[in-house]
């Protein structure tokens, strides 16, 4: 027996959880998984019931489960307050906390969805890249940090970006062990991009040294190649499919898996994964908590039930259940069904649907 | 009379460099601009010639220029040697010497050149934006610095991102007035997007604190917006033509730059100034030195000869002569000439053409 905590969190967070735990109940049923789901509270429903962005409570149930699956947090009722109670301090804690260093996240191109993107389909089609973003450490984590007064009145703001060699190491071996993994299944050479700003940073010099070490020492199996990150933000809207793996810290990781995500055209659609060292995860869509349609029934679950999958395949081992999840989606799209974010109003033959018909039609493939 | 002083660097510096100064020569005379022309070394050929990236010479005679003009620096070369001495730390010193804090990059869609960009021509037709970086502070130049060994026997890299106010008001102040100033030209409402990271950094929380004091004390004709740096790096790809000028600090704006230019697709097209406190400036095209195609004269001289005209226009006040420049490179453009690099082959009726011909037909011109 396992236990899942769910943190369906703010904005359009519970909506989507809802459809997400149906589907989760679903395949627990259906391939006899023997989980167990608990909820919990975290951002800014925390804030307003207990003071605090991530109360003890769910900290301490989160590290007794197994697996967390999160919604979203945060919203602009919550932006006013003092920062170290703000939403997405709960969201930096928690992974923190649960030392989950190591964010997957998938930029992913459906061929139903080609459309939607800014970027030609040329350009794109076929597009599945992995980002692999340090999360728990970087300047998001360096201390010291603040905002000082000068002795000659002003002020100043100052964070320090750091990572030390076992840092990098330990995100480094994720990304060249998923390199290899993702070659296998795909019958191509493994590959890893390594994003860095080395000829200006330091810390980012010793972070190009020593994956190249690491290459050299362990995986010359795996194509190391190494950018910058200014070039990589242009080379992934001139090429994307050039990269397979990418793997960098925690900022650069930040802005670049957003960027990724975008060029898919449906950031709805994109599920993450942060595990810690033993495997064990926080699951979440990518994009966020979207306030201005929350409660209206318009946002896509499909990135949450997506994150279910990556669940049962990072974290129980349960590939089976996460395919069939991901073949219904499929399903749904292939049926023409669309939220509000990835409906393109040019083609012909599909039907806009909200989160609880869209959540309910995955269920029904299953 | 006015000296300007040209630095040609490495890669394809030198090239591109003979045809912005046969230019600056043509104007000079056309327009009696009395300008007097010296070279120097910098980057790679200073660091083969004189053991330093940035000669002290060099440095003296900047700084008694009224304007400088950069190729571009660095290559294979001199990627082994010290990281103290590399042909990059040059372009740092220089920046840094002549305090040269702001940092101009437009990203500007010639409409002849429409189909270089991977995005839908609908999502970049009439893209005209400005991004505003920060130069010569933020982690760039902050200290401590540097990689050192633990007590445990491993190293760490660190670096500091660090802003005090008085630095995020001047590079405010050449937003909001460039905003002013582009909003009057065009008829338009001034408006100006603040990029940061302040759900996390400190130090961005107080550039974004600053930003928003200075619009209501002095800017509050002009329309300020703020926006996470993940999510600039997202809207940049989505809808780029939501924003006019963008500001932000010298590590987001060197991503958000490189990315704003490889929308149009043609980032050899692309000038950039470096400005002083005084409008004192340094002019480069956006593009790096190519080592690959270094002294085969394959390269785009038109993002130097652009930024001729910059040099014109902000340092010299030349307004007439920086367009008579931009008005013949749209005319070469509009006579079908092209450089491998913005070679659409599916286009009917092109010329490709080298450096020195695309030069020469600038030149001629004028
Ligand atoms: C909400 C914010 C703190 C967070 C981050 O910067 O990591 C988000 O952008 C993300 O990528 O998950
Ligand atoms: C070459 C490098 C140091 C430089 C920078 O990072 O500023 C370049 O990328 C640029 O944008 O001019």
């Amino acid at each position: 027996m396992a236990t899942i905590l769910t943190l369906a969190g703010d904005g359009i967070g519970p909506e989507i959880m809802t459809q997400a735990i149906d589907v989760l109940k679903a395949v627990n049923e259906k391939f006899s998984l023997d989980l167990t789901l608990e909820s919990g509270l975290i951002g800014g429903v925390a804030i307003d019931s207990t003071g605090e962005p991530l109360p003890d409570e769910t900290l301490a149930r989160a590290r007794a489960a197994d697996a967390v699956l999160l919604g979203a947090v945060g919203g602009p009722k919550w932006d006013t307050i003092e920062r170290s109670k703000r939403p997405e301090r709960g969201l930096l804690k928690i992974r923190g906390e649960l030392g989950l260093f190591a964010n997957l996240r998938v930029a992913k191109l459906y061929p139903q969805l080609a459309n939607a993107s800014s970027i030609k389909p040329e350009i794109i089609s076929g597009l599945d890249l992995l980002i692999v973003r340090e999360l728990t450490g970087g300047i998001y984590f360096g201390e010291p940090r603040g905002i000082r007064t000068l002795e000659n009145g002003e002020q100043q703001g100052y964070n320090t970006m750091v990572y030390s060699t076992s840092e990098i190491q330990r995100i480094g071996k994720v990304a060249f062990e998923l390199a290899k993994t993702r070659a296998q299944a795909a019958g191509t050479a493994a590959k890893v991009c390594s994003v860095d700003k080395a000829n200006v940073l330091e810390v980012t010099e010793l972070w190009k040294q020593t994956m190249i070490q690491m290459q050299q020492a362990e995986y010359n199996d795996v194509a190391l190649s190494h950018m910058y990150a200014d070039n990589a933000c242009m080379q992934l809207i001139k090429d994307p499919k050039q990269f397979d793996v990418m793997v960098t810290g925690n900022m650069f990781g930040d802005i670049l898996s957003d960027e990724a995500a975008m060029l898919t055209g449906s950031i709805g659609m994109l599920p993450s994964a942060s595990l810690d060292e033993s495997g064990k995860g926080m699951y979440e869509p990518c994009h966020g908590s979207a306030p201005d349609i929350a409660g209206q029934d318009k946002a896509n679950p499909l990135a949450t039930i997506l994150s279910v999958a990556m669940m049962l395949r990072y974290t129980f081992k349960q590939e089976e259940a996460a395919q069939a999840i991901e073949q219904a989606v499929s399903d749904v799209l292939d049926d023409g069904l669309r939220t509000l974010d990835i409906l393109d109003s040019s083609e012909a033959g599909l039907k806009q649907v909200g989160c609880q018909e869209m959540g309910q039609a995955v269920l029904a493939k299953l």
